[in-house]
């Protein structure tokens, strides 16, 4: 399994210095949705060049205009771009189309997206499938038996990641479940007064 | 019915230049996602330093952390923000409560949204309801049909929306219809030979 850490909501001066501490701690630094929206396209050339050795995953949240948002992604430096579920089935094709012809890889986010929905769109086999509980919901979910249910429904996906509220506890679930490519955390390790230590811990419950 | 014109896909340079041309020449300009994502905050207070007598429309298309896209939306000088109809019914309420906070407006983008879904959000009577086509899907709608069916499911939602391919011809029968409040334009003006002439042309057929 992999980590994924995601820095959000900071001015792009603190993300960049996270980000250069983070590089190599963890396998993939994600520069959330907030940094996008708030410093566009230079935020993302900002995070490349601060990061050498982890894989950049940026959170575009792409839900219309596929082509356009994914070329841009990627020209500014991303290694991975998101998608939402939740986009037309033609969005999907078309972002797919421009990771096949890059090399690059998209993730598929199926936040609030229905079981028919994900039926629709499970066509993509180098895509990587996202679960994600909304950050504005109350609610919490254990992320072994929400990853169970899914791979349940689609035995046949290869590549799952899965983002919520994720503490230790829950990401040493995953680990032994062997089921997830990819773990995302997101305050747990950056709010944390420690964040490259929080890091180091992560990794070695996620690569145990 | 009011006439909004869709700035998009263009350098900020461009954008802005445009956006003085139209200001005052069509009730609101709205700035695409993808200026959004191409440049950020600092994009749209100059989209906003550009415009003295339109109105600004951000299309944030918010999905999640609905509270800190709104504020920082209006914070650069939105007038009017869109949201997903497919965000969670939490980010729904959470963006519809810094609408009411600070005497703003939102519009719910129903792109790719379930009637079920629809049914789920239909309790923002101060929101706008936009119909909206992906620009990815290559399959045509007509406007009017559109709108009559949307408003026999949905009789009491007051404010009314569409964007998605609309020409003259389309914008003469919402005019006609009357059950549309804003009609949504963009390459039909922004991609003429003229816009501000185009522009001119379209609030006509929309003030009719």
């Amino acid at each position: 399994m992999q980590l994924q850490v995601a820095i959000d909501r900071l001015t792009l001066t603190d993300a960049t210095a996270l980000a250069q501490q983070l590089d190599g701690k963890t396998d993939i630094i994600e520069m959330g949705t907030s940094l996008v929206k708030d410093y566009g396209y230079q935020g993302i050339v900002a995070m490349r060049t601060a990061i050498q050795h982890s894989q950049l995953l940026v959170d575009l949240k792409t839900i219309d205009e596929g082509a356009y948002e994914f070329r841009q992604g990627f020209k500014a430096g991303a290694d991975i771009l998101t998608v939402m579920g939740a986009a037309s089935e033609a969005t999907l094709a078309a972002v797919y189309a421009v990771t096949q012809e890059t090399g690059k890889t998209m993730m598929i986010d199926l936040m609030e997206t229905s079981i028919e929905k994900q039926r629709q769109i499970a066509g993509f086999p180098q895509a990587i499938y996202c679960l994600h509980h909304s950050t504005d919901r109350q609610d919490k979910m254990a992320p072994d038996s929400t990853v169970a249910a899914f791979h349940e429904q689609f035995p046949d996906l290869a590549h799952l990641a899965i983002a919520g509220g994720i503490d230790q506890t829950g990401a040493a679930a995953l680990t032994a479940q062997k089921l997830t490519d990819i773990v995302i955390v997101g305050s747990a390790i950056t709010k944390s007064a420690d964040p490259v230590a929080a890091a180091e811990e992560m990794m070695e419950v996620v690569h145990k």
